[in-house]
């Protein structure tokens, strides 16, 4: 499994490396790689929080990433392409695979790191990271449609023809007031980890590498998860109060993520290079929090379909209960034929389920006095035509919630395969 | 001292009052309030890493988030005050210091708290933070020179004739490229803790009791800390990959924050008021951190004048040791004339020293396709006019690092001395 911690990996080589030619941290780092006990340990260095060291391979069937316990932090790129050359696209593509193995490792984005290089040339790694453990930090990409076909339906890098049929812009949902500018994009990458300075430090060091090819179209931090994606993980709340994600498909689900996040070898002829990949799907869900903060508890709790306290179904029972939609209420069922839990229930969407991997934001202040923010909704599904758009649809024309949202951004790629060693991740889409 | 832990906190009470009602959770509350020892604790809920569950008295001399050692993550927030009452200022007043004393004790905002009110009524906290410790939150207010007077020089509140001398607009400095929605502001509040999610909950919560009162001016989040305010602290790393903070006040120097961040009683006949209190400087410094990645690792050191690995000052020593202003070097002194370290070092500005508390942030992209990111500036000095106008004068003028910096935001607070039990925040400006 690529989501499972590496204990195996040289944990002291990593630790000494990242902290590279830093005075007085060596002994630190060695006492970090002695407490690295069966995949994760609380490395202290100084008064700063103790921190996963755990370190998911880059490398595998699938990317890390996806099916990964959920990290607690996110910064999330879009890229466009602004070279019109394969060759240069490829070449990125290997320097990026290259790159994100080694920091998945808790190295230096290169090998001459942060301060070891001559000292007139700019470093490879800009060092930001130094001293920081893996955090448990993933690596995801994706390919966004227009990397296949321009406005007017050119091909771009000679691969229109693999351009999987699901793969299109996603359509115009009722309630989307989208900015350009924080939608769409060629490429993408997903960074995650428990701190967000390690995630950071991923997402520039891919731009820095990918100066002259790529521009940054937007990006997003995140600094709160807002789902699980393992059943050891608890279920964190999002900024309605709520917990969010308990229905998740979860990694311990097997038979469930090859049902609903991996695409499947015979899903889509034209795009054999999916197979063992999934689709990403990104929304920017503002919440209208000051407005949501003045609805009674009773309101919310029915908006949701859910108790704000444990996360139990409105029908009772615990968090994870069953939602009994028949159960009567006072005035029609308990559980609101509009309540968010029973319109995005699968049970209404031929069972479909998603694995949703979202981050609460918090981006500074709107016009009307208010803050900006909500959830970066972040969804890996198998076919974005079954598992997302019928539900999205659903949620836009009959969720009560959606008096408290706006989507302000939106995008969808294919996420690859994971790469094997010796391979650059989407190999298989250049090259077979 | 107000930033002594306290460990005699109810904190079962705590843990138990913010989990509230939530079912299952009650025993995790146990464990984290027996494993809460000598003032700090690894609470772990779930796969969640270890959190500081220190909780730092928002009452005492002094406001805490100033000395108290600096927390990893940031939420600041500026608001401009809506009513032109003076009643309803001060009762604003009344009700964040009351919030403000809760939060910080990892208590709900309001005494109902976010489950067990009404459910005909509006939860009097909004949740999020629900099952989250104190995570070392600390909340700090600041009065801007807007709240004395506006724009006409009208007192707006009767409070015009105790104005701070000093308390005024921040000069245009050179370089500056102010955003008027990411500067200036009336109110302001600082929220530091471990875990973000706790910080985003705190100003949330003042900003929906400030419905009506007050509104968001402009928001700022900041993931990593770039500063250190305890000699306990390892010094952490700016977006330059530099170590930064190195020679900040500390609170281990008493002297020192006496001289140089507290307001004497003297200081100013008409702000008696601020005895005790300090000078909140917040400028959004934007690096241009693509054409920073492209210098050679010799230049990036020259412009700062230490080392990218230790931080050592390039004339050697290790990371504490003071600079040589006079080692020659190949081409004049080995640490240029227009180093950093230099231009701002207290040699050459009568000794005048900050307490800097700054993060890192990254806001989403620029138009340009780089990173909208930089350091989110925070100082708190006992007088603007000697401890930071000369100080940024100086650096616009002649710091080699101007030519990677934008400053977009900027703004001055009088931050008012800590309230005693009993008082509100600010209580002698209104009253004495």
């Amino acid at each position: 499994m690529t989501e499972t911690p590496t204990p195996e990996q040289p944990t002291q080589k990593r630790g000494l490396s990242r902290r590279g030619l830093v005075g007085g941290t060596a002994a630190a780092a060695g006492l970090a790689a002695g407490a690295f006990v069966a995949g994760r340990a609380t490395a202290s260095e100084g008064d700063a929080p103790a921190r996963r060291t755990d370190a998911f391979s880059f490398r595998g069937e699938h990317q890390a990433g996806i099916t990964t316990p959920a990290q607690d932090r996110l910064h999330f790129a879009a890229f466009d392409v602004t070279t019109g050359s394969r060759a240069q696209l490829i070449a990125l593509l290997q320097a990026w695979t290259e790159a994100a193995d080694r920091m998945t490792r808790g190295l230096p984005a290169g090998e001459g790191g942060p301060t070891e290089g001559a000292s007139n040339l700019p470093p490879d790694d800009t060092g930001e990271a130094i001293g920081l453990p893996a955090s448990g930090l993933t690596i995801t990409f994706g390919f966004g449609p227009s990397l296949f076909r321009d406005e007017q339906g050119r091909d771009r890098f000679g691969i229109a023809d693999r351009q999987p049929a699901a793969l299109r812009t996603l359509p115009h949902f009722p309630a989307d007031m989208l900015d350009p500018e924080r939608s769409y994009g060629d490429l993408c990458v997903q960074a995650c980890a428990d701190d967000p300075q390690v995630a950071v430090h991923a997402i520039r060091n891919l731009a820095r590498i990918g100066f002259g090819t790529v521009a940054v179209r937007w990006s997003q931090l995140g600094f709160g998860r807002t789902s699980t994606t393992s059943t050891s993980q608890s279920t964190p709340r999002n900024l309605f109060g709520f917990k969010d994600g308990t229905a998740n498909v979860k990694a311990e689900e097997p038979a469930a993520v090859e049902k609903h996040v991996w695409v499947g070898a015979e899903d889509d002829a034209k795009a054999a290079w999916l197979a063992g990949g999934s689709y990403l799907v990104t929304r920017r869900i503002n919440m209208h929090i000051e407005t949501w903060d003045r609805q009674p508890l009773g309101d919310q709790e029915g908006f949701v379909g859910r108790t704000k306290a444990s996360g139990a179904p409105l029908s009772g029972g615990q968090e994870h209960s069953e939602p009994d939609f028949e159960m009567p209420g006072s005035e029609g069922p308990v559980i609101p034929v509009d309540a968010h839990v029973r319109v995005v229930h699968p049970d209404f969407h031929q069972g479909a389920r998603m694995l949703r991997r979202g981050y609460n934001f918090v981006d500074g202040s709107n016009p009307l006095g208010g803050l900006d923010a909500g959830l970066f909704f972040i969804a890996f599904v198998r076919d974005p035509d079954t598992h997302f758009i019928p539900i999205q649809n659903a949620m836009a024309k009959s969720d009560a919630l959606m008096e408290y949202l706006k989507v302000t951004g939106s995008a969808l790629f294919a996420a690859p395969p994971g790469a094997a060693a010796g391979e650059y991740v989407g190999q298989a889409l250049f090259e077979a």
